[in-house]
């Protein structure tokens, strides 16, 4: 926040809470005069143009500085981190959304510009998102469509991948939960602001999220999870991302929206098959059916996924070439834990926790994935200790 | 039979019989010239050529004629069809088989010549192959894919077109059954004599398939089905049908080399998904994963199935456009069974069998489809009589 000067951060602000995101019109005015005239000129000449008619029923008489100021607070308040296109840390993906050009005459489908601001909640630096995949599906998902994206979630995760969904019901917390459990990095954009995730009864998976991974929202704190505005947000968690994986579908589901996008946007497509007796399947199936331009690429496994982003990708190589240490495969969080797991007297999980300065509920998702793996053993006492491989 | 010359047709079954199918020695030996000189050149300048040495080691100086001559009299005894291709009835898709270019160094893969020969055994005229689908998959398969393969199998034969397979377990038998359950074609091309249709234990099957349908080897009479004539066998499958669709297929499974083909031969090459989770889909999810010319179309229903065939195909329609009269929709099997039932007074299946001089086995597997389709009813006396809608 701070590498960006005042006026463009504050203008920022206002573009982004003055319209819904994603508004042809005023990235083009941003473009012509840049942010700080741009929003100068929504908020003093009231009475010309549709934009600024727009703004005036938005600022509805009110101060537009005082109402930058009070979004600031609220990050502030919050701990909310706002980032902006001017801020280093912007992932360029986002301006690609730029290039989509989609005649449509719902704004939904030719509104799909970028983002002028940001909230983040969270540790995670966003600069993970040049290493990311988005794992997107229904929310009334079967047990096999989310076993398949939290097994998904877990490899790419464990690979070093940054594991990008909404955060609903179904496929999105399947594949957050994978990831969760994997020790890796999990980030939910959000249609919401990131103070109020929803649904609500993920809030657990959100605090977790929140303290080891990252909330990300367009939209100021506070603001409501409209219906809109998930169909808004799913451009965002294309463009973050290198691909998108979806893993279970019906004929309408949203998440086709999401691999449209990322279609449009020139990343990998991607979408898991299932059995063609499952009307959450027939989605999929549809997508793995487009030919050309179009095409879907299907992937049964994590290593299907790596290998079709690393084949149109930048060279980076998904998959380690040399030998991997055990170790090379932790997060940082999994190697905090081992760090605080003593060898010889053991610790109990709140031990850990407090060690590392955690919360235990995150230590006591992550120990059991550590065990499984051999870096820690649990005695007969429930205590953990250091196994000797590490 | 009778409408090839005599020396012609004794010339193709010798040539059949001197070698193993597939022989491109033995093709372009024919090309060069005809099959009657090619057949005497083999048979009497007994030092010359690899071919010949090799003819030679077969015969053990037996007479050529009384060879032929024997063959003649089986297929004779058993009512066994003979077809070369200089027979009318003769697919010409099988002359497409001559244009595959394989270089492999193994014969399977460098032997995909045409046959100079097939054994047929059953009422089916070999024509309906020109509107025909070859449905293979493992014979280790799940529930799911044989629920998949007898459905598509079903529909498709109800659909008035054929389906082909090897008569195999597995996916091949829960094709052969989704045909002939809805009354429909259904050919079993197999690799050994169409007198000992391999395997045993689907021998109900191929006596309903040789009644109704068509039995058809490369072998004559009395040859077992070694292993490798299965993979010969299979280019059988794939030249003679407008496309193959695999249901299940582990990864190393014999049912590829069918796909592959079909691709080899400008077929559609087909595919149907299913649980990533699944050992049987594994070798169908990578056959789905093939890009560019090698491209297999994945297929969830039969109008999927219908909507690739006519995609590329000669302009047939395969769905009717005009509005569907239950009638029309009828195999000729199933006319028959309608008209042999009455109205009033009923009749059992061994009645409405006497009637049509068909097996009481084909009777009692066509009625319940018939009944449930409302063009019969079975009365609480277990007889049918014709309901009033036909």
């Amino acid at each position: 926040m701070e590498d960006v000067e005042e006026s463009v951060l504050e203008a920022r602000l206002g573009l982004s809470w003055v319209r819904e995101p994603g508004s042809k019109a005023l990235y083009t005015l941003v473009q012509q005069m840049g942010p700080v005239d741009a929003w100068r000129s929504l908020t003093t000449d009231r009475a010309m143009g549709n934009l600024r008619q727009a703004a005036a029923s938005r600022l509805r008489g009110r101060d537009p500085a005082r109402i930058v100021a009070e979004l600031r607070r609220a990050a502030h308040r919050l701990g909310v981190t706002i980032v902006v296109p001017e801020s280093p840390q912007w992932p360029s993906g986002l301006d690609d959304l730029a290039a989509i050009s989609v005649d449509g005459i719902e704004p939904i489908e030719r509104d799909t510009f970028p983002p002028h601001a940001l909230w983040l909640r969270g540790p995670l630096p966003l600069e993970v998102t040049g290493r990311s995949i988005a794992i997107v599906g229904s929310r009334a998902s079967t047990d096999y469509g989310e076993h398949v994206a939290s097994e998904l979630a877990y490899r790419l995760a464990r690979g070093g991948w940054t594991v990008v969904s909404g955060g609903a019901y179904g496929i999105d917390a399947a594949a957050h939960r994978g990831a969760i459990s994997a020790g890796g990095n999990t980030i939910a954009t959000l249609a919401s602001g990131v103070d109020h995730p929803y649904p609500t009864g993920n809030s657990h998976m959100f605090d977790e999220i929140a303290e080891a991974g990252l909330l990300i929202s367009e939209w100021p704190p506070g603001s409501a999870p409209h219906r809109v505005r998930f169909l808004i947000r799913n451009r965002v968690i294309a463009a973050l991302t290198r691909g998108t994986v979806m893993v279970e579908a019906s004929a309408r589901s949203g998440a086709r929206q999401t691999l449209r996008r990322a279609r449009q946007l020139g990343r990998v497509a991607m979408a898991v098959p299932g059995p063609v007796t499952s009307m959450m399947s027939i989605g999929s199936h549809e997508e793995l059916r487009r030919e050309g331009d179009e095409r879907v690429r299907l992937v049964a496994s994590a290593d299907h996924v790596l290998e079709e982003v690393g084949a149109i990708g930048d060279g980076l190589t998904a998959v380690p070439q040399g030998p991997v240490r055990p170790f090379d495969l932790l997060s940082t969080l999994e190697k905090q834990i081992i760090d605080a797991t003593p060898h010889g007297s053991g610790a109990t999980a709140e031990q850990i926790a407090a060690n590392v300065g955690l919360p235990v509920t995150y230590v006591l998702a992550t120990l059991p994935s550590l065990e499984m793996r051999g870096h820690v053993k649990r005695g007969q006492d429930g205590a953990y200790r250091l196994a000797l491989k590490t």
